[in-house]
């Protein structure tokens, strides 16, 4: 069932002993939303946790601040920036018990009892301030800190097209509120260990372009993210890379996963919708930053997508 | 004389032919001020030009559209974000007549008959964006492409610590006017050559840490810059390279210059100040941002640079 912030707040209020779920490899959106709703949930004397089924990378520990570590049984169990409970890991099976669900995908599968969504905002931290001036619960710095670091880390520090001017505002206001944006920002958008910046080096080397340049990949491979000391958000975001390349309009990064999966990011300019171009392989995602999972090697992955992106290109441009 | 936002708008409707330089080395922020205040005196029936010293990067070509090319005698001359005549080339001596300056600079030399200052503020543009509305002139989406290009070129794309609550709030109005945010942070912070990409990687081949990590060097020379295909855009930017580099306080570069010279550019954490390290070999710059040249070789550049970062380092440490 659809409803409205008025009605997520109303609900929020009437229950207790949460459980916020937040999804598989972790990003400052889910994080920020879960450590948000955590801490404005205790701040109104409720029992509430945050959990991940993966674990936090590290320079996102400033978020923990927000709220504090209770024991409880868990009753009502809420998922946020979670568009589907496959991206639960092994929690799964509680997520498919969702009382409420807050999230700004598109693609959201509705399956919690109650879906509160805004696919037309750039960040899930945008709606969860939303829902915390109407729980009433007064910023303070730990709640704007969660607040902006899923504004800005969704738009890529306010870069992307998905930003809008109501991001810009609520940024503003939790900057007034005491955000630490610029750390935030530095371990985010700036911060590089050693192990990236040699990930980055030796991913690069495997660019290959097609269509004219328009379409670029790389590749990376266990072996190499073995070989450096690197963590999921290094690797993570390696997908960027190709698209930043002059001329390119879809760049693709081929990850291989520990199981032999082989996993494709998609970032593309105007001219390709990366979630269509996934949705072929089972995948999605936005218009412009898409994924898709292949299980038959790595040569079978790289074939498919190139195939799929070439095609989109030259389906976009008329050939 | 220092005057404020009011004074500077009666000024500039009581005068006419107006020519307003921008400072060398062209920027997002002293060109979108220029084109922007070009624009606004057109539309309000005036003439004005908008010049650079310079060569002003291809990149910023859509600025140009906020105004048209109008040719006459000068009568007034308006400078903006130029700090310092010296900073205007070529175009010192009509600096040195100006009437009025824009400017956000702390070390202004007040060179202007008057001068309307806000050091507190990011960008020369959002001093522009007041003026503008002192003036009466609505914004459309070419002003408002202006305007948001110094407000979010100055800050990193609302990175630094430098942004304000007001660099948002601006950022959001020009939004609404239509300004074209993605393509403009999109050609501004993403888009790399192939040659840039190149580069980097072969200038990150050359690092070396000291002091434990706490400083790291890189070196380009002229032989490196000429086998790649990049502008002095993309070799500025491996200025901010090292100190991106996870526990890097100090993170330098040298280059080689066509002249000869070594030229050092160093960025700094809060442990160090970058301008009294770069004072002491005749250089200067901001406590975070610095530059000094060297003359007796690389290898004497290098030596003198490290050194003095190196000490710099232990002595904020107290060692």
């Amino acid at each position: 069932m659809k409803i409205d912030v008025r009605q997520a707040a109303e609900f929020l209020k009437l229950n207790d002993d949460f459980l916020i779920l937040m999804h598989a490899s972790p990003d400052g959106d889910t994080l920020g939303c879960g450590y948000a709703l955590c801490g404005t949930l205790q701040r109104m004397g409720k029992r509430a946790k945050a959990v991940c089924p993966d674990e936090i990378p590290k320079k996102f520990e400033y978020l923990f601040a927000a709220a504090e570590e209770q024991e409880f049984e868990t009753k009502t169990v809420v998922c946020v920036d979670v568009a589907d409970t496959k991206l639960l890991g092994d929690m799964k099976e509680v997520g498919d018990t969702a009382e409420l669900c807050i999230d700004h995908h598109e693609t959201n599968t509705d399956y919690a009892k109650r879906t509160l969504v805004r696919a037309e905002y750039a960040a899930a931290c945008e709606l969860m301030y939303e829902v915390i001036n109407a729980l009433g619960v007064p910023f303070d710095k730990e709640l704007a800190n969660c607040v902006y670091t899923g504004t800005a880390t969704d738009t890529g520090c306010f870069k992307f097209s998905n930003t809008t001017p109501q991001t810009h505002l609520i940024a503003a206001e939790m900057m007034k509120f005491g955000a630490d944006y610029a750390m935030i920002n530095y371990v985010n958008f700036d911060l590089k260990t050693q192990g990236r910046i040699k990930l980055e080096q030796e991913a690069l080397k495997t660019i290959r372009y097609f269509e004219g340049g328009r379409v670029a990949i790389i590749t990376v491979t266990q072996s190499l993210i073995n070989s450096v000391d690197v963590d999921s958000d290094d690797v993570g975001a390696l997908a960027n890379i190709p698209r930043q390349i002059e001329g390119v309009d879809v760049g693709i990064c081929i990850k291989e996963k520990k199981s032999g999966e082989f996993k494709a990011s998609l970032r593309t300019s105007q001219l390709v919708n990366a979630a269509e171009v996934c949705a072929r392989f089972g995948g999605g995602g936005h218009a412009r930053a898409g994924g898709c999972s292949f299980f038959n090697g790595l040569q079978n992955a790289e074939d498919e997508i190139i195939k799929a992106a070439c095609e989109a290109v030259r389906k976009a441009l008329g050939k």
